[in-house]
């Protein structure tokens, strides 16, 4: 579907290896850190956008956490791969004439600082606008820059507590807990992808450029769709809000995570079709019609039997056997891998989603392309990150990098 | 910071109540069901683009969900708020020749059906292009178009046990647990909506319309960051992956949820800074300096201390006055907050994120508007979604639905 050497823009054929990107000529002034910002910096990188990363002396926190030695590396290569980077004490009268520099000739400038923190550094949203009419202005954080709580601190594990995504994780007999990834990060920075995306659109087809704001704590809210349906909304009387690996409406057997002879499986049957097909896959096809599984009212009412048998049938055999086998038999099943498994997977590196890499300050790696996949742009990093102000001489030939 | 009322496209007062957003003009068919694809046409809808919701008979899967009674009618009205409703058998000619016309107008087609079915019902994307050269086609689903894994059922629980974020996410004394909101259908749908604004970006600059595709399984990998670090993707002999809810790398204490008298508060502190506000506010002051809590590596070293001693702090008290008081005093800590007092928070209303609404098919709702905020346009949901086929004789005044 995917023609990955196809003309590039106005039909001209792209040159082998410099393919242009949906968002050639766009420049970007990334003043990001951590997650958030980061995120949707690179997602622009990725599209062919022209990232300046502006970091402050001793570079941005991913960068420094380096030093700590073993992969606490991996996340800041995996980020700002794309992008160039320049140094800026913003702090300094240097620094802050160097942004101003940077900000007249940009399609765009981003940050995800705490609200205020522009403001109190020079740069409220009247003088970014002085300095260019045209300029997209966008910021996340984690409340956003008004309300009652703006004021407050918040990072990724306040707002999933916040938010009610602790709340519904878990197990019912057991505390809520966090979802593992940094979901409320990264939410929040694709939606400011998107947002800058919207608003640069705008610019193009009518000249108006608007300020883009999104708060993490705003932007998961949607996700809990499933849960806000299951308890209306009510509360109180109503059944518990976590329910471990069960649907969270309690309403669709099977649909679990089971043991596996060396791991996990995740399996779901969302009807009697599949259902059939998952017995009789093993072997047990007397089950399909057991009039206590006959119907899904009726596996639901026994759910810890159909529970039971599942388990007993899929603990003594490897997760990726059952998984190949299910999957083929078009059964909803998946094997809970491991990051390390993730990280080696087929399928990601077959479609060029994860590629193996020679970083120049880290040495082999595996890195993720973008997973917005444009026909015609090969998969790829563009380039690995580099050292803090390594592209300061190409960016700013006047300003030298301030240690 | 952000002006609700400023002047519209063209620098032309907008009208009050009718708003311009930043995608005026531009027209959707959105064959999208379920999360996915229906949560990117939402934000599409909520910035003002023309939003044609084509459903087969019957309806779309969330739609027909509100024939179970209770809250089940909630994520429709959600996702489908500001979009305009069709009805078409694409199994038949004249429902094909409806969609011909539908695509013949649009500047985006968008679906998230399994890789195929398009084909299937004979729109190929050879065929697409010959309907309207400009078209913007995006297309998500669980693996993508392409790869070994393209043929497999995939749904958001079978994403989350193969991506690992099931592996990361629980206690490690217990089974992997997925994270509760449907965090990998969102964010794919996240992804797409950007996708789409990117190539309508492009198209505009250089009349190049590409066709973009995301899956659900590549687009969650870049918020695994953290535990990819933690881990450095090697696996075997490294911490458990789950880490409950304290740090996913462990190197940071205090960073914990804790029992509070009626649910549980998350609490963290970065540094020395934030460890001593949080001892002084409860009285304390002492355990700043205790040689076993002094500095960051002491705290970790003395984990568990540290855990028992916030909770005994905490236990006997509210989670919201713990609340306001630490982050008042700049701790960053955050309520578990349950999905009714998420519906009802003060902050969310306040910034008009949520919304009350009469729904003209399922009464008083507290509904979401867009998490993109953007300058000079109203946050509102523009209209409550409407009943299957609602405006069939405004978008198609020839072709009736069909039932």
């Amino acid at each position: 579907m995917f023609d990955q050497t196809g003309p590039g823009r106005d039909g001209a054929p792209s040159s082998p290896g410099a393919p242009e990107g949906p968002l050639s000529g766009i420049r970007v002034i990334d003043l990001t850190q951590i997650y958030n910002g980061p995120y949707a910096t690179f997602l622009m990188a990725q599209a062919g956008a022209d990232v300046i990363k502006v970091e402050p002396p001793g570079g941005e926190h991913t960068r420094r956490r380096q030093r700590d030695g073993g992969g606490v590396h991996i996340p800041h290569a995996m980020l700002n791969s794309g992008k160039k980077f320049v140094m800026l004490d913003l702090k300094t009268a240097e620094g802050k004439a160097g942004l101003e520099e940077l900000i007249r000739t940009a399609d765009v400038l981003i940050e995800n600082f705490r609200p205020g923190v522009m403001a109190r550094l020079g740069f409220p949203v009247e003088h970014l606008r002085e300095l260019n009419p045209r300029l997209v202005y966008a910021a996340s954080s984690g409340y956003g820059t008004s309300g009652p709580y703006s004021v407050y601190p918040a990072m990724d594990l306040a707002v999933q507590a916040m938010s009610g995504v602790m709340s519904v994780t878990g197990f019912p007999d057991q505390a809520p807990v966090k979802a593992g990834p940094a979901i409320c990060d990264f939410n929040a920075g694709t939606h400011l992808y998107a947002g800058v995306m919207t608003a640069l659109l705008e610019r193009e087809r009518t000249g108006r450029a608007r300020t883009v704001e999104v708060s993490m704590f705003e932007a998961i809210y949607p996700a809990l769709a499933s849960n806000i349906g299951l308890t209306g909304g009510e509360g109180g009387g109503k059944p518990d809000e976590r329910t471990g690996n069960r649907h969270g409406g309690l309403s669709i057997c099977p649909y679990n995570v089971y043991p596996a002879s060396d791991g996990w499986l995740a399996i779901l049957a969302n009807n009697n079709q599949q259902w059939d097909r998952l017995v009789t896959w093993f072997g047990q096809a007397w089950a399909a019609t057991d009039p206590r599984f006959a119907t899904m009212y009726d596996r639901v009412v026994h759910m810890d039997e159909v529970d039971a048998l599942i388990e007993s049938w899929t603990r003594d055999r490897p997760k990726e056997e059952l998984f190949r086998g299910l999957a083929a038999a078009g059964v909803p099943c998946a094997p809970v891998r491991e990051i390390a498994e993730v990280m080696r997977d087929e399928h990601l590196h077959a479609r060029g989603a994860l590629v193996e890499v020679d970083h120049p300050l880290f040495g082999r790696l595996v890195l993720p392309t973008s997973p917005i996949i444009y026909e015609g742009l090969e998969r790829t990093i563009r380039w690995p990150s580099r050292a803090l102000g390594a592209d300061q001489d190409e960016v700013l030939p006047e300003r030298k990098a301030q240690e």
